[in-house]
């Protein structure tokens, strides 16, 4: 086997790529700034108990674990970012105030998610930690709107959903409380027939919601639908009031989009506990954007904190993008005299890209398309730019 | 053990740390970009043999291992990039012309290279591939002096080295030449009576060589002292000639530099292959950045390239500047008010910080020193400026 060769699912980002990547990254995290959200940079490296803490098994099988040398514990390289920026909040900070953060670096996963996902995502996301309301998720999920928008896309579908419907049914069932997981699963690939054979013994209260939880999907009214249809439980009442609520603030939001309710998409409720979104753009099946509520996971970490964020993967919404052009650029001669050092470094100062050409390479082609050319006026000792045809 | 400590010589990066280090990684990227350098992004885990082809034995044992899932072969998380950005050039952009290419990004070490040296530095550098001559290397050295001078160190040391005094030495004698590793370890250390006991045996040529290096140490006139001192071999005359040059273009780079040399200082001579240069700054012992030739990396990706270029931990760099100040920013109340919402986009849209207040919160600090606050005018309508005490 070759040994330029990748694994499977792992690629190299080539340069007009990971230009886009870099023009995004940079536009978001500025916009995250601009409404108070500052930088952290968690490890790549953690003690697997830190990382793993009050995650599920489904995170577990896909971090990668090795051991330190140093200590003989065992390590994991980071699955996720968002229970590590939680665990700063909790420990580093430590503060009683509202605290928002944001972050930008790769996760790696032992399996991809798709046939064609990458094991290597570059997560960008924020958190707002200290408030309970529901003014902080419509915060995140107007950043999320707005990290999207910047990158170009308007026409956002955002997908609204409660953890606390299903909860409410959970608690009223010790027979599904012990089939969760198999539940979620079912209900997150709506698969109907699943679901009747899961909750053939269940008490019929709960089995009609259940059944009914996989067509409550699309536009605002659905939340009237689901009021008609499912038991009148306070956690249900209180999760499609939150849904109400929030909806209408998203309408209101910078960077409209189209709402809609899915009550059964329950990705991530490992940790989730509250309101969770999604957000779908054209031509995409998967969501470029996920958020929601996680309230119990500062708990671990010994400090339990409201906590809400959203988080996107930078290397797939790029891919979805057009190619930059490619900048327009000078070519400059090799050579070492004082004006044509000066004369360059004052054009790459005004933002040109000034490329010397190495000696015996100054014909080459290369990514750069250089459209002007440095050149000694002739019969004059200036260097002046040239148009190249 | 609490869950929330990390392993040793891992850290989180804070807000005001991260904010230094995300604005040098863009100051230094751009810059690159001004020169043609184009951004690569190549992967945190490659297959072990591709990682350490052509590597030494020191990178081996620097290097995470894991087993990967779906192909139940050995991984490794990236020691360093360099061997990486040469894979890239040699096999996916596979280019006959100069090639220019930049990266950022974490690398990993199993053990730290000192006490409190961190197992995750922040690696950024360039590299040029494709041109032999002493301009791409001049070129290399002038970015590299640019980048800390963006950085805003103006006082910075430069060492240049050429492992071709070694290597020719080598060539002359057999003993030493087994003796290799020992020899680049007591000459980087400067260890005379290591080097005593090592020489004993050799040719009396070769030895006295080999223990005048350590002592061939200063300005630019060690290279006349060396020119005495040393044997008279061709290796030996064109790596001073090349030494020579090379002060003399460091001399009229941007940024200027105090030139040194030292010809035992040869880290990383595992794939080095010419002449090497490091970069000092008052306060620290260590270089801050490294950089050479290696024109042998590409050759066992099938493809050998002359190769230079440089790389620095932005995160030991950043650690030498002062903390940021903090930003003034705008405190705003929540509200959904279309008003309010336009006035906080204009705002936000100008560069300012703008952060809503979450209700029941508006009178915490934080992070972000607001100065200002949105409020609306007395007996108006409208949202106003007001200066806070």
């Amino acid at each position: 086997m070759p040994n330029w060769l990748l694994p499977e699912n792992i690629a190299d980002v080539l340069p007009s790529e990971a230009r886009k990547i870099e023009e995004l990254r940079r536009l978001m995290l500025d916009n995250f700034r601009l409404y108070g959200y500052e930088l952290v940079m968690p490890p790549l490296l953690e003690y697997l108990e830190s990382l793993l803490t009050g995650a599920g098994e489904d995170t577990d099988l896909r971090t990668f674990k090795l051991v330190d040398q140093l200590s003989g514990r065992m390590l994991g390289l980071r699955p996720d970012m968002t229970t590590q920026v939680a665990r700063i909040d909790a420990h580093l900070l430590n503060r009683t105030s509202v605290t928002r953060l944001c972050y930008a670096g790769s996760v790696l996963h032992t399996r991809p998610s798709g046939l064609h996902a990458t094991r290597e995502p570059l997560q960008i996301g924020c958190e707002m930690y200290g408030h309970a309301g529901l003014e902080a998720d419509a915060e995140i999920q107007e950043l999320a709107l707005a990290s999207l928008a910047l990158a170009g896309f308007t026409a956002v579908r955002l997908d609204l959903t409660h953890v606390g419907v299903l909860r409410a049914l959970l608690d009223n069932c010790p027979a599904a409380k012990r089939d969760q997981a198999k539940l979620y699963a079912a209900l997150r690939a709506k698969d109907v027939p699943d679901l009747q054979a899961l909750t053939q013994d269940y008490a019929p209260l709960v089995r009609d919601a259940l059944l009914a939880l996989p067509s409550l999907y699309g536009d605002i009214d659905v939340l009237n639908k689901a009021r008609e249809v499912l038991p009148d439980l306070p956690g249900i009442a209180k999760a499609l009031a939150e849904l109400a609520e929030l909806a209408a603030l998203a309408a209101s939001a910078i960077g409209r989009a189209q709402v809609a309710i899915d009550l059964a998409d329950l990705r991530g409720y490992q940790y989730e506990s509250g309101a969770m979104f999604a957000l779908y753009v054209p031509g995409l099946p998967n969501a470029v954007a996920r958020g929601g509520r996680y309230d119990h996971v500062g708990e671990a970490f010994g400090r339990a904190r409201p906590a809400t964020g959203f988080s996107l993967d930078l290397r797939e919404l790029a891919r979805l993008l057009p190619t930059a052009e490619r900048k327009h650029s000078i070519r400059a001669p090799w050579g070492n005299a004082p004006e044509l050092k000066e004369k360059i470094a004052e054009l790459r100062k005004s933002g040109e890209v000034v490329i010397q050409s190495m000696p015996g390479h100054s014909h080459e082609l290369d990514e750069f398309e250089c459209d002007r050319a440095l050149v000694l006026e002739e019969h004059g000792s200036n260097w002046i730019l040239k148009n190249l045809g």
